[in-house]
């Protein structure tokens, strides 16, 4: 199966879809190219116009950490969507060199490995060997638009 | 009008200077230089001695939108300086890879993308279309020396 | 004395041994190498099982200043580990690009660059004039497993 097929999977898995407009939030650009390397812009869970999973991973009122596991989901497939149209195909993927996780967090919440996890797993599901990723984790205060998860990366692609 | 003729202007607005020192608050350097890339270190807005914005934006006694706007302009500015000094001109610039935007939050503040549009508006206006940027934006809990933001930048310059 | 003597050395000074496994907590890799580049993901102050310095630097039940300068020593040894078994000996390291120092802190606790100076401390003290280093540090919520501090970094490599 080519890895855009394994995107769809993912993205039927989720229950979302990926195809429309990828927004961002302000004045900058969502992904910027130099040579072999692709610098993506943050990306919240946002499908559409709406951010689909919100609040601070671990509180009461919050996201539960399958929640934010599904925020980091949603968070890598709009990242791989992002990459796809910039190359052509997900198979031009040479290897992603670093996502960095920010999942806002409840004071004594500190399972933000575990939620980092979701967005390594749609890595590995879709690109296989080439997901392989250097990661950091880290719990933040607040996050745009109040979303529980934000994901950049950078990839390094063939064409 | 050329860049560095821009750089000045956005200064004039601001109301500060960036030709002295551009002080720094620990045991690194302001920038390392890579082949045609120049990754700068986390830039808080302080002009001479002194940190011009501080506090939590977002809470009672810390800063306003406004502010933190400012605070995030005068990172951005610090960085240019620092660019401009390392490699002549601004003119050199070729394109700006990737912003993050630290902004010191309160807990229920989470216009974090409406702050850094202040880093990427002073981009813009002296980098015109090199200062396309990627960017990530979260709220954090504390920044050094009570700073409203922090913004580092990764460069690619054509010299 | 070479560089691997000195990161013994350290290592010694610390009172701890990297030269086991150097454990992460994740789906993901410890280092991604692109050409001369490599990535490192986020290191924690983990000696084999354990956390050594844990909770919010600045918080009574928390880290110290000194703990919190403790804990970036040893993620900047990990980091070392990591590197050295990459490319064989330290010697090879020809700089650092970027290190990113993420500190738990207390509400109030703003000394988050006089933490990161324990990284760097080290990063000088093994590399010499190699280990110069751009630096971003910022003050976060929660760490994986409460760690103090977090530390990754980019690296620029000879062989």
């Amino acid at each position: 199966m080519s890895r855009d097929a394994r995107f769809e999977e993912q993205a039927q898995a989720l229950g979302y879809r990926f195809d429309g407009e990828i927004k961002i939030g302000g004045n900058y650009v969502p992904l910027v190219r130099d040579g072999h390397h692709i610098y993506l812009s943050g990306q919240i869970p946002r499908v559409g116009d709406t951010v689909v999973v919100t609040g601070a991973a671990g509180a009461g009122a919050g996201a539960s950490l399958a929640d934010a596991q599904k925020a980091a989901k949603v968070c890598a497939m709009r990242a791989l969507a992002l990459l796809q149209r910039a190359v052509g195909s997900l198979d031009a993927v040479q290897s992603i060199l670093r996502i960095t996780v920010y999942v806002q967090s409840a004071p004594t919440f500190t399972q933000q490995s575990e939620v980092a996890d979701g967005a390594s797993e749609v890595l590995f599901a879709v690109l296989g060997d080439a997901g392989a990723h250097t990661r950091t984790s880290v719990g933040v205060l607040q996050l745009p638009k109040n979303a529980t998860v934000e994901v950049d990366l950078i990839a390094s692609v063939r064409t």
